[in-house]
């Protein structure tokens, strides 16, 4: 393709996204199709000949979209939000025309450099303490699951394994991945059944006994919004322990870490400038800049490039020798890198602190509208803590079984997507805010919505 | 970022991209900044308040550009290609704007199911015998590197570990960090110093040994094409090994696998169809589809996924608990995941399998001509083995530091840029050609600079 036939498709591209995105409500959020159903309308053999890009674009209009949940839909509410916002878009375009491959320092300066800015950049915005200074420094992941995987590296260091790996029942999938990849073994943490926090207590007895035994313990997770329903653990408390035992903290703020960019929330970070060894948080999720962009700071970054780095003859270079240069590729699992520090390097700039802290707020004082519904309502039972964008609610006087019975009807009607998740043996609905589209009005709908469901469930029992 | 303001701004990036690439030659190809610059442009501090976009793209233009090693350089002849292409970018580009999150098949259907036909056409055009079946399949991968971690964690199952992994010395750096991830012993296996193709006789010892001495032979990983000089593994010698001690064989094809689209080319598979149990391709280096998107293909998805499934409450949903669907959360380390399979839909459909051909066999034959100079000049000395787009060479009566300077003044010079590799005591460069843009004049004009830094260095003995 000629830069000048990529001029003219490019900007049907960008047409076409622009009125996706204009238009995205006049699409049922939750994708309708049944399994298979996209596959049956794709040829089962690639075509012998080229052919023209709208004949690309048509399918994205015919077979595609229905295969999509609109992710970017205002009334998307299910998991956790995951926006793209048109500077993101942007960036990432200007990441996929440059082409440069990241890896070290060398085979792309700026890719380094402006990710290194990029990251100080944010950590100063959430008032973190792990600004670039030679030891401490952030880096871009794809996720954060994959910045759990290198902290456990990290903790764990090239000799000493098995270490063990300390969560709690709320802590997010990844940790428990990261243990299984790298051969550790697990002990689950008692939580508070109220707040469903950590008990350090427990943590602290558990890691004695583990020590009395003879076996090491390597990390602890913390985690600042568990992905069920945005519980906090006690940072500064696990902390305490952690440094009494000489072990790791990784904090995992993957959804709710960036909400201390504004003062208000900034509570949330207690005990994590003291006491966090490795600390995680994704602008892809509640940060307007879309997937992938997971930020991953430590307190030090030696014992990470101890367990991480490899230097293969084709790798070697002068800047990389001289040791003036940071090279990324031992900041993390794969070696080669896209340069996605463009895009969050876009966000900051397009909307500034202050738009960025606006957003957040938003999404805050929309969940607080929402769970003043579900509180007024004597039908359905608020989770009290809701201090983010989310709000877990259940419908009261009904079973687990109807209340996903209820979620699935919300669902298929393609007006609103909802999520679940388990507390016990009650099953609580996720009300997740935070699509930039998202207004006070979709808010109102869902929840009339929601209740009318509820009405319906009442009806046919 | 409203629709219309993202529709003026993607116009202006498209513009700027399609300028870029119509005038790439007119950069340096190697970056020529020194460590530090490009920060040092940068403001230290995030902009409290938003800004146009505009400042952006001037500071991409001011700023960023200069930090940039061209990859999509025509005279960028380093490391390996790793090419963009318009359909690739406009396939990114979609991705970005639809900004689904494909953790499971239920959060976008057709994120799941394009994948899987895509890697399908990719598995046919290159007569790889994994089409999804219920048992074999594929799926898109950031890196070679994941590919190999993956392979490395479906070989060494849930429990029985540490099992051990072979590698030769050619094998690339992913495998060792693969290894020491999961806390694996790498052993390594000597090569033919003609070939550098792994010793098949040497394997079996060294997994005969292992087994007698009561170690679990885990996987071997052969390669066809390796990074330093793409020497090819006897993968139906080692193939033959694996099956008869019951190891896994992964094929690492990161860079050549690809070729086999070519019928001329197919014979690089021999072996894969009866023997490899996993098997991984990049066509973000050479196959025209940007970074990232590295294809994985197994012979049993079981193994993997069970390595690799976990299910907490918040995703599960009806078409996975059906069976019906794939989640590919569980063949990758990450849980979420970009569109990648857009940008590989969009390359084959744009240029079919005839120009992917043509693509290919292009790269070849530039090598081939190139390689023809280098074997004519009898200050030179070419390595024999170039079946592809890379051709190593050395110059003669020259130590191996006088051949680093010799590739060092080239790559200042920002004209072209080449990398190095060491066989032996022998300091080899490294002239992959492969980028769409590369042209006979190109490579004559490559020569003529090497020819006359090699004159230089020859005066200044």
């Amino acid at each position: 393709m000629s830069p000048d036939e990529f001029r003219r498709y490019g900007k049907q591209v960008v047409d076409w996204i622009a009125d996706y995105l204009a238009g995205i409500e006049s699409y049922p959020v939750r994708s309708q199709v049944r399994p298979g159903e996209v596959r049956s309308m794709l040829p089962a053999h690639p075509p012998e000949r080229g052919e023209p890009y709208e004949n690309v674009l048509r399918d994205v209009e015919r077979v595609i979209l229905p295969g999509v949940t609109h992710w970017q839909h205002p009334n998307f509410f299910a998991y956790f939000p995951a926006n793209a916002s048109g500077p993101a878009i942007l960036g990432d375009l200007l990441s996929s025309g440059l082409g440069v491959q990241g890896m070290v320092w060398a085979t792309s300066p700026a890719c380094t450099e402006l990710e290194t800015v990029v990251v100080d950049w944010l950590a100063e915005l959430l008032d973190l303490p792990f600004r670039e200074d030679g030891v401490a420094g952030g880096v871009i992941q794809d996720s954060a699951s994959s910045a759990a995987l290198v902290a456990v590296l990290a903790a764990l260091g090239k000799t000493d394994r098995p270490g063990r790996i300390y969560v709690s029942s709320q802590t997010h999938s990844a940790l428990e991945k990261a243990a299984r990849i790298v051969g550790s073994e697990v002990r689950v943490v008692e939580v508070d059944p109220e707040t469903l926090a950590m008990d350090s207590a427990q943590l602290r007895a558990l890691i004695s006994e583990d020590v009395a035994a003879g076996v090491r313990p390597a990390l602890v997770c913390a985690t600042i919004g568990t992905t069920s329903t945005t519980a906090i653990d006690p940072v500064r408390e696990i902390g305490a322990v952690c440094r009494e035992y000489g072990v790791w903290l990784h904090v995992d703020a993957a959804y709710a870490g960036v909400a201390a960019i504004c003062p208000e929330l900034r509570w949330i970070n207690d005990g994590v400038a003291e006491y966090a060894d490795s600390y995680a948080t994704n602008p892809h999720k509640w940060l307007l800049t879309n997937f992938d962009c997971g930020v991953l700071w430590v307190r030090d970054r030696r014992p990470m490039i101890d367990a991480l780095s490899i230097l293969p003859e084709f790798l070697r270079n002068q800047a990389s020798d001289s040791g003036e240069v940071i090279d990324y590729r031992d900041w993390q699992v794969p070696l080669g890198r896209r340069f996605r520090a463009l895009k969050l390097w876009s966000v900051i700039r397009w909307y500034g602190a202050e738009g960025l802290r606006e957003h957040i707020r938003t999404g805050v004082s929309l969940a607080q509208r929402f769970a003043g519904f579900v509180a007024a309502d004597p039908e359905f039972e608020l989770w009290e803590h809701h201090p983010f964008g989310l709000v877990c609610f259940r419908p009261l006087r009904t079973s687990a079984a109807e209340t996903l019975a209820l979620m699935e009807r919300v669902n298929d009607s393609g007006v609103l997507y909802l999520s679940h998740t388990k507390v016990g043996d009650d099953v609580l609905l996720r009300m997740a805010i935070g699509a930039p589209m998202t207004t006070a009005e979709h808010v109102d709908h869902a929840w009339q919505v929601i209740r009318d469901a509820r009405g319906v469930l009442g009806q046919s029992r």
